[in-house]
């Protein structure tokens, strides 16, 4: 039932085999990989006004400005990350190369808040995607959660098909949106330079005095603009995805990435504050843009819906991200082992399911609204750029290669902006990140103590030749009877042909029974010992486990193994379960957990 | 942690031996088993009044006779219940005495509807006496739903601790409401005979003309009267709760329970009618009748508090029976055996606990409300007084004892007078009533069908002596081996100890693996078979499900049996486990259930 119910939603299983089929070219990575990013442009430019807007809005004309400083630091990202895409073509990615540069703290300080992050990625995207739907058709408003966890839950499944699978289904909607932005983008400016603009539009030319501008301000704002930023780091992550040559393929589409972000950001940027728009509360920003220079016709429906598609798919990029750290994470010992198992259509199930619950998790808990949650997001982003620059200035420095002087410089310049960014956020917006201060710490705590415990574990396993275990001298077999039927004959039988050492142990809730009992057994196994156990308190378990702590005691003695036989009744329909005390099943988890003895379990099919 | 709470809330296990202590004398007895009849009376003459209100005021003064109707009613059944307790002095009840006399199917729709009306006895009395609070205090009216499932779950814990101790507690209640409802008829008769009433109370003298009258109304109106009555058969189901001699003082107690029910019934219905009381939406007839005696000081809260008190505990009579008669259902093998087991306290746990949950359950779905659930109450226990009746007559023409004529006689009439009632239920009440004529057949077929299981299997375990099973001729070990360590060494020496028929199964997910894995193995045991299978499709469980069969056909043939031993991880920490994949409790649990092999259990205790 169940089984049949997974083929139908995942897809029958793929052999190991088919793994090699499932890796991208270039034109889906960059569908897959990039969404992210790309996406980012539906809200970057309304984060620099948002904060901008607290001024007046005379002070818009900075966003121009603040989008060059973005776009610069965009550069220098992308001229470091290229150099991480040939360093580590086994997919660097922070984690690694924080790990293997800087040390085991910062590694995982890198991975933890790169998986917080990839949640974040889901839960932003997801919810801005059904933002940009309700605020296109506002009757959908009150079902806000619901529509996300639903996409939530339908991105999900898709991902647990199968990468090429869902790739292809997701090609389409990016190139879409950038073809969308592309014409609106070529629209507005066409319509600017013909001077066939609306005479509402209205905005201050670039250097006009603003009064109450703080540097202060201006940081928060460029730090804001900064989360249009995330998810570049995505590629690097996922560079064995890449159908060879791998580096030289992801390192292409990193580059076509930013030329397409930095292209999309600026337009955005530059049109919003030529038109003088404002953030509003039930509109985006994008929105107002395509409404001014389309109106409300079809045009305008195909920059919002593609815009809506991009940012729920944007979520995708988690998806790909987060399985692969938490696959690497669990090789190393950080992670529970089960997030390295592949399952049925060959991706790491454990996590792609993980990411799913957690999002959900999230988008409740904000009730779908981005606000909150995006600072966030965008520090836990600029920590490990920090520490993968910062690594792989230490590996320069190191190893110093070939013209290690510009490499070392370009990833020199890309920490200390880096970092700067991540300073910038924590004084600016301290009151809505400080939870990261408490959480990453917590989490690396989390990431050591597992780390601990499977090496204990190895090392207990681990077979050391020169102290090899003890002979087993003999067996003695316990088995627990209950009364004198096929069952309890087919216990003694597999227990006679085991070893001569048997006991059957009757426990009986008063004397007459007891007295009763032992006179039928002696008829019926004279050769076989019966124990019989007093139980004033109508306890089978306790003193059965005396009795076996007992038994155990004298036989390790010897070096004699102790084993219990408990019967099991297999029942031909389930519900007849409820019929049979099932006694069985308690004992069975309780002498195994609590006792150094063997328990082997028999079981007796019903017919009928 | 579990086993503690379970401690502080029900108490320390009592030994069996303690079980005569736990017996009731006729005071204890009163109180816990008559509390249900005595506390009909807050709404027996309630709902003969609800009917009556239907044509006018005028028509009150018929309460009057059909209270007498009632009271004659009373007394034939106390009389046959006499005749049931000393006939069946093991603790006869509907179930026995029809199974018993009339048969098979008459004893199971007893016992069906008996099982049925107890939940309806707890849900009723708990939610009518929650309604008598929140009549008194308005202000808790919004928490009825809650108010009446925290009583459940007070009055089942008191259950569960055990039978006297909750009879001392109950006690007072019971016998503070008689004296209450007492003093309410005194002073109410004394002001009366003194022409001490407020002159707003008004009624119609007996035997006033009523228009628009029918029989059908007044057949109506006595069938309502007759919910009084519910309760009335629990003594009979109790006996051997009682100290010996326990026919005799449960006859007593019956009789002196029949006596109060009928003073109590006849004083509230005259002092309803004298004061002309009409039935209110929001104010019990009895808290009318107390208000008009006594004003709103402390007797008035005293009727209204002991009301509420001995409505909510009425509920224990079902706490009483229900154990008993799912014991008895039980060990006839019509239900399944856990309700035979007696728990810490010597109560039948799993019946209280059942109880409990079921009557929760119906004052949730019937949102506290009685009005719908009293009806249905009525009928389920008309129908096994009828043929508890039925099968007393049967039982006299059959048996015929000396005297039987008089005997037969007064069960006779029982039975005719009980059969009518029910009659004159299903034809004026049909459309509250129906559902049991639905739900008790397919409660007969779920008996039935239980006991054709239990017999099945019964028939199953017996051990014919001419039919010996075959001897086991040897041993075939398999040991699923996952990597070469301590826990795998422990595993071949068991399996070495007990025979020399080993397989080491190792499933390989690729080539290289399986080469590099044989080679490991031949040098570490080369004694040891070791059969290295692929998987595809990255399932452990598929490629060894399948050897085992080949294994368990070949074995079969030759009289061997096959032993799978799979080792299990004990982690020191509960939260250890998550680091281990569980895989070996899913491919015990499969193996158990699906192939016929032994599966042994060997326990690797992690010491950190």
């Amino acid at each position: 039932m169940f089984s049949s119910f997974k083929r139908l939603l995942i897809g029958r299983p793929l052999k190991s085999a088919a793994l090699g089929e499932q890796k991208l070219n270039i034109f889906k990575a960059l569908a897959i990989l990039s969404s992210d990013a790309l996406s980012s442009v539906a809200y970057g430019t309304e984060q620099i006004l948002l904060v901008l807007a607290t001024i007046s809005v005379i002070a818009y004309w900075y966003s121009v400005p603040i989008a060059v400083g973005v776009l610069f630091l965009l550069a220098a990202l992308i001229l470091s990350y290229r150099q991480i895409i040939y360093s580590y073509p086994q997919g660097g990615g922070a984690y690694l190369v924080s790990k293997e540069n800087i040390g085991e703290k910062a590694g995982l300080i890198a991975g933890g808040s790169l998986l917080v992050d990839y949640i974040l990625t889901v839960a932003v995207s997801v919810s801005a995607g059904t933002a940009a739907i309700t605020s296109a058709i506002p009757s959908l408003h009150q079902h806000t959660v619901s529509i996300a966890v639903i996409l939530v839950i339908l991105i999900t499944i898709l991902n647990l098909r199968g990468l090429t699978e869902s790739a292809t289904i997701l090609a389409y909607p990016v190139y879409l949106f950038v073809l969308a932005l592309f014409v609106l983008i070529g629209v507005g400016i066409f319509k600017i330079v013909t001077g066939n603009v609306s005479a509402a539009v209205q905005h201050a030319p670039i250097g006009t005095p603003v009064q109450g501008i703080t540097l202060f301000l201006l940081l928060r704002a460029f730090a804001s603009g900064c989360s249009a930023l995330t998810g570049v780091e995505a590629i690097s992550n996922a560079i064995p995805n890449f159908k060879d040559p791998a580096p030289k393929n992801a390192a292409r589409t990193l580059v076509l990435m930013g030329t397409l972000l930095a292209l999309l950001f600026t337009g955005i940027t530059f049109l919003a504050y030529y038109y003088g728009i404002s953030p509003k509360h039930d509109e985006t920003v994008v929105s107002q843009i395509a409404r001014e220079t389309f109106g409300r016709n079809y045009l305008y429906f195909f920059v919002q819906g593609t815009t809506a598609l991009i940012l729920v798919l944007a979520a995708n990029t988690g998806y790909s991200a987060f399985p692969l750290l938490a696959f690497s994470l669990a090789k190393d010992k950080y992670m529970p082992r089960m997030f390295t198992i592949r399952g049925d259509r060959l991706g790491y199930s454990n996590g792609i399911v993980s990411l799913g619950i957690a999002s959900i998790v999230l988008i409740i808990v904000s009730q779908g609204k981005t606000e909150h949650l995006i600072p966030l997001y965008a520090v836990g982003v600029f920590i490990p750029f920090t520490l993968s620059q910062t690594g792989m200035i230490i590996k320069w420095v190191r190893e110093k290669p070939a013209g290690w002087i510009a490499k070392l410089s370009a990833n020199l310049i890309g920490a200390l902006i880096t970092l700067t960014v991540l300073i910038i956020f924590f004084v600016t917006k301290f009151s809505q990140v400080w939870f990261v201060v408490i959480f990453l710490p917590i989490l690396v705590i989390a990431f050591r103590r597992i780390n601990a415990h499977y090496e204990a574990v190895g090392e207990q396993l681990r077979i050391h030749p020169d102290k090899p275990a003890i002979q087993i001298e003999g067996n003695v077999i316990i088995v627990p009877v209950a009364g004198i039927t096929k069952v309890v004959e087919n216990s003694i039988n597999y227990a006679k042909s085991i070893t001569d050492q048997i006991f059957a142990v009757y426990v009986s809730f008063d004397r007459e029974d007891e007295k009763h009992f032992e006179e039928k057994w002696e008829k019926w196994q004279p050769d076989v010992r019966l124990v019989t156990l007093q139980s004033h308190y109508r306890s089978v378990l306790q003193p059965l486990s005396k009795f076996i702590d007992t038994i155990e005691h004298k036989a390790s003695e010897n070096n004699y193994k102790v084993t219990v036989l408990i019967p099991q009744f297999i029942t031909k329909k389930s519900w007849h379960n409820i019929l049979h005390n099932q006694s069985s099943i308690l004992i069975r988890t309780y002498l195994l957990y609590k006792k150094k003895v063997i328990v082997a379990t028999l079981p007796y099919h019903f017919k009928k």
